[in-house]
């Protein structure tokens, strides 16, 4: 009889997450051995994409780049001029960009064992990784995340993805980069919201993972808020120290049903929509956190001590806690309640959000009731009215 | 000071190559204890898409799948119709295709939990798998190959793909399906072509890997020229185990250059978009492996009696072992060769070519002589004439 055959096999991934300043200063050697560390061809073809808002605060990049690659003409070649694209999630709503980065792909023989390089915010690392991921099956991709959100959180990670007809990340995959480079020097040209809004993440994986880390943040609001390099460092390390943790530990490719760094998100990825993104990820999701941890206040699972001590860190951060779209209706049903059951779709299986049993530590549940989620957001406006940015 | 973050951990893949007859009648339980043993939600959604030529010949499939799936109200359900779409290569050349299904995949709210499922020849699992990893970053994909070649290699493997710009698989991922289920009933109204193509591959496996199933298929040649069932049923298994064994114990994801599995593949793609997928993937394999075993043959590799045999018994399973592609010129260099470099750069890094040491051992070179590849086409042109079809 013709037996099933059972196929078992593991693959290993294995890459780093570095830390630098001035990456492409002639005398910094992490890039160049980060090239050839992964392989012994000569001539390893590179080519790169950039985030339009990264190459006009830093109009110098692409001929330090150029220059850069010129020092080692025998083990680097720059294929073409580096591709310059719009930033923001605008870039991940129209499938013409990664058409545009398959077509480079092709006409420069970008190969397996060639370089993929995205230099650029999270939703620019998103579109391009996706890209790479799905040319030949998979070419290497290198990624250099230039905002806090994506050096702290999505560029150290192993997911990639666009939006499809409305939907968040609905085309995408798991594919971890061959390496990820933070450079410092790209964050004192953020705007003020963007080098706040990366912070909301790091607060995530404080509330769920580490206490200690909350009160780092604590103490280091006033630092933050003066746009202190070293406080962001130490809070960016951490971050992508905790986030890197936990994908390694739990389930890299999510083939469960449970997803604890999605704390927050459910609601988050409901209000970037509704807000057609005017709201930045990280904002949107300080809204869904401050939901969640008011729900778990409600629920009797938080002390009303540690649900204000939160609140306020938040609001100290100057992030806003409330905004409108929390309300809209459509067809007489609320728009973020439905938004819990489209977060449901996207993971799949059984419905699993994460919720607070105390700071530093996450408890999944696998229903919200309507009615306490209403009341949260109630809670919210009424404290919105106080917020003061310190 | 920030040392980098090292990231390391494997991700297990697990999945079962089933075998049977009938499946879909409705007392055989097989389908529905695959769909089951994986989750413990009730009402699993379903989608199938179906490559048209198998239902034509299987007029009642459709009918037998609704009346399956009703059996099982609780724990089954048909989200809509199957999708029909045209089998063979032209599938994998239009994107449209998998824009159909993705849209397919929003529109039934197909989720990571709920199974897309393909029926069909490699071209449409190919085109199928590769929707069915990036929608939602994967969701639970199941192939039921109907055709020898489906059954015995491409489909119980771990890649998808399409072609894209003329280039074949320049899109695609490597991502293991939920399950495969051989149905041997649908074998008997494959064409005499498709039933014959498949099992280049078997030879294949033979050639690089085990004598003893070289010998046995040197045996059983009569019987499958005679359309015996037992000994393609022999032949798809022993193929299938071996394809299997061989992704689990080397590099499933081909994160090297090496490649043994594409044995006369090099020359049997560019053969493949030469005569404008006039030949069938199976009768283009078998003339590069003509090809590779003559060159092996002249290299001094393998004996003269083993080229003999080889050869003959192509020819007695009613294989061609030329065609005049192999002639082609462009630009007054012959295609053919230009092949061996299109086949580096999708592979990546070094070229990397299977050659015989001899029947049942393989052996890998980094580089091919024009030279002798011109005279190989020529010992395969003159030994074309004498093709008797048994």
């Amino acid at each position: 009889m013709f037996t099933p055959i059972n196929q078992d096999f593991s693959v290993a991934f294995s890459y780093q997450t570095h830390f630098t300043r001035g990456l492409f200063a002639l005398n910094n050697p992490l890039f160049y051995q980060v090239l050839t560390q992964y392989s012994h061809h000569s001539a390893r073809k590179l080519f790169f994409v950039i985030d339009k808002g990264v190459a006009t605060h830093h109009p110098d990049l692409v001929a330090q780049i150029q220059l850069y690659v010129q020092q080692y003409p025998q083990d680097l070649l720059l294929t073409a001029e580096p591709m310059c694209i719009e930033g923001g999630e605008q870039v991940k709503n129209n499938p013409q960009w990664v058409d545009d980065i398959l077509q480079a792909v092709e006409k420069y023989g970008i190969c397996r064992h060639s370089y993929l390089i995205a230099i650029g915010g999270g939703a620019v690392l998103d579109m391009v990784g996706y890209a790479a991921a799905i040319a030949h099956r998979g070419v290497r991709h290198i990624r250099i995340p230039t905002t806090v959100l994506a050096q702290n959180d999505s560029g150290v990670g192993v997911k990639n993805g666009i939006n499809y007809r409305g939907k968040k990340n609905f085309l995408g995959s798991f594919k971890p980069p061959l390496a990820v480079i933070n450079d410092f020097d790209f964050l004192p040209t953020l705007s003020e919201r963007d080098w706040r809004s990366g912070i909301a993440e790091a607060i995530k994986v404080a509330l769920i993972k580490d206490e200690a880390f909350f009160r780092q943040i604590q103490q280091d609001c006033h630092l933050l808020n003066q746009r202190d390099a070293e406080a962001m460092h130490t809070l960016i390390y951490r971050c992508a120290e905790m986030h890197l943790a936990h994908i390694a530990s739990g389930d890299p490719f999510e083939l469960g049903s449970s997803r604890p760094l999605d704390f927050g998100h459910w609601a988050a990825h409901k209000l970037e929509y509704l807000t057609d993104f005017a709201l930045r990820h990280g904002e949107a999701v300080a809204i869904g956190m401050a939901l969640d941890v008011s729900y778990s206040y409600l629920q009797g699972m938080i002390s009303q001590d540690e649900w204000e001590q939160i609140l306020t860190l938040m609001q100290n951060l100057g992030f806003a806690l409330y905004h409108p779209a929390l309300r809209y209706k459509k067809a007489e049903k609320y728009a973020l309640l439905l938004g819990l059951e489209e977060f449901r779709e996207h993971l799949g299986g059984e419905l699993t959000i994460m919720l607070l049993q105390k700071i530093g530590k996450g408890q999944e549940v696998h229903a919200l009731d309507a009615a306490t989620i209403l009341q949260s957001v109630e809670l919210l406006e009424a404290r919105n009215e106080y917020v003061v940015v310190v």
